[in-house]
């Protein structure tokens, strides 16, 4: 069989519960394939921070790099929202993506046909809506030097940060874009701020130029006040997006909640070399853990994913998501999108029901 | 009678039929309350690119300047949008903010009863939205610097840009946004992305320190992801939000097409001191410009705030804002706002509707 280690973050809040459910889906579906997995659980987060003081081990991340994906629950709480940067769970997951070099944030926003009620649009505005937003996610304003505090000429206190892309970094990211766009509709949507900022000058420049060896892409761009905009309007002009690092943070949210079922997305950050990262984009909702109500079809997704875009096993990523669709049309739901009339489930028989069908 | 001097800037696309309307409706608003306006109309954007070569001639910020208020129909359009950056006309826009020093740019978006069918979110979504978006205009990312563009230590093409606040500009914007949370429904919330940038971290601290001034107001902090989605989420939840230029940029366009009217939406910018800017959150639509098509009555709506925000003429604001509600209630609908049963109309007869109500 194919073997492969994974590294399991599984994180703080509801991450323990949700990664527990995707393993088991994993390995399933794995064997079915003629895969077999070797797991390493590995401390991360609000977790890491209680159990060692840091919220990435220097072993976490050097088993992260060793290992062929990584698959994470969620990070954070209130309890370490008052603490200093270098010791909250969100700087913890900068420096993994830092790390491991995952400079392409894959999000797919699609409203399935079975849960067009849970989004807040109209029906006829969300159904069929199927996007995919690809944030750079190593660059920009998130890690742009310099940063920090000071005063300026006046004696005030300042806060600064850097936005800034090199040609490098938009191309790579570029091409990641066009080559999904390319499996998908062929058309791509970049998202700037070219009229005001120029490093979107240098963003949409290089676009341009990467387009040339994407010719049967559909390349368009959009101001992003205007891409904000447009996604309440009319979601489904859109097919594949790319934008940089904080622009992405936005839209992608944004894009995720027009689907009105964000306890569904899933996520992939890849690099083109070394290992990946999967994880579900909803937070760790600390009021609902430990009780098992979490919504863990994010996390399976998320694990498909990881089977696709991180170990190219097509076959066994198909049967993930054909199972969560089967599990759908059962009937069960989780109560973030659960309606009237379908089978209210916790998170651990939400996974047991996966593993059945 | 009081005497107001007011640049009108009928700029690009349908500007100038809009302001025509709006100009009239004020005059006479006006009349009934005893004031009288004299009017100065000047050069701005593509149409200033156009006759002089710049988008903002020095004599329109000098008259701007001496002015007690300026209105502003809209600007830019194709024809300007391959030029360089000093030669477009955002950059006149950009330039006017800054000349006139109008740092809170007052930005509503309220779901009116009459048009709640416009908006693509569900009905039990949209009705009763009501929430006015103040962002910060004149700093951050837009103005900061460093900026522009180079090459890094590997021989890279770089751009880059500066996101920066001080204390004193952090704290004049939230003054003027507990003032106007005052004055709304005493809810406030900040949105920055203080997880991640030092820039954002100092915006909340100060603005925690602002609030002890407004005990009667209760504050709370988002970040601006999150914002993105509670927006389409729950968008009843907000009251006044307030947020630094970029974000708020994304966020009042994201916050004004969840009306699915922003043909109805106004905006003022003001700085406390000179003569403030009151412009239509739309654009120029140059595709319908001079067709007698456009909706006047963001334009006229900004005509109210001019009088409100930039004049302290409350009973002539209120009057504009009665006569557009009766004026909708009698069933007179623009293209974009129009549904059946309705009686569509154009800008010129919209605007003698608005006279007669
Ligand atoms: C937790 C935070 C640092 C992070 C980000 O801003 O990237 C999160 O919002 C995300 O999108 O994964
Ligand atoms: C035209 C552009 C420079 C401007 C901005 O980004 O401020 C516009 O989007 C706005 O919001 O008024």
């Amino acid at each position: 069989p194919r073997r492969y280690r994974i590294t399991l973050l599984p994180g703080d809040g509801i991450g323990p519960e949700v990664v527990s459910v995707a393993k088991d889906v994993l390995s399933i579906a794995g064997a079915l394939e003629g895969i077999e997995f070797s797991y390493s659980e590995l401390l991360m987060g609000g977790a890491a921070i209680d159990t060692v003081g840091v919220p990435l081990p220097e072993e976490t991340l050097a088993k992260a790099k060793e290992s062929d994906a990584v698959l994470l629950g969620a990070i954070g709480g209130y309890k370490w929202d008052g603490n200093a940067k270098p010791l909250k769970p969100e700087t913890g997951l900068l420096q993994l993506r830092a790390g491991l070099g995952v400079f392409a944030n894959l999000r797919p926003a699609s409203v399935l046909p079975q849960l067009v009620d849970s989004s807040t649009l109209k029906k006829e505005v969300a159904e069929g809506v199927d996007l995919m937003v690809i944030r750079e996610l190593t660059g920009g304003i998130y890690f742009g030097e310099p940063r920090g505090f000071g005063t300026n000429n006046k004696g005030e206190d300042i806060g600064f940060n850097t936005e800034i892309y090199s040609a490098f970094e938009i191309d790579r990211i570029s091409r990641v874009a066009f080559e999904v766009a390319r499996k998908r509709r062929c058309k791509l949507c970049s998202v700037d701020k070219a009229n005001v900022l120029e490093a979107s000058m240098l963003w949409r420049k290089r676009v341009n130029e990467i387009s040339s060896e994407f010719p049967d892409v559909q390349l368009s761009h959009m101001y992003v006040d205007n891409a904000a905009m447009q996604l309440i309007r009319d979601p489904r002009q859109f097919d594949t997006i790319v934008t940089n690092n904080i622009f992405g943070d936005i839209l992608s949210d944004e894009a995720s909640m027009l689907t009105g079922s964000i306890g569904m997305l899933p996520s992939a950050s890849v690099s083109g070399s070394g290992p990946g990262l999967f994880e579900p984009i909803h937070g760790s909702a600390p009021d609902i853990a430990g009780q098992d109500k979490a919504n863990p079809l994010a996390t399976v997704l998320s694990a498909a994913m990881l089977l696709r875009y991180g170990l190219g096993e097509e076959n066994a990523a198909r049967r993930i998501e054909d199972a969560v669709i089967e599990t759908l049309n059962k009937g069960f739901r989780t109560g973030d999108i659960h309606s009237s009339g379908m089978v209210l489930v916790g998170c651990k028989r939400m996974g047991e029901e996966v593993l059945k069908s």
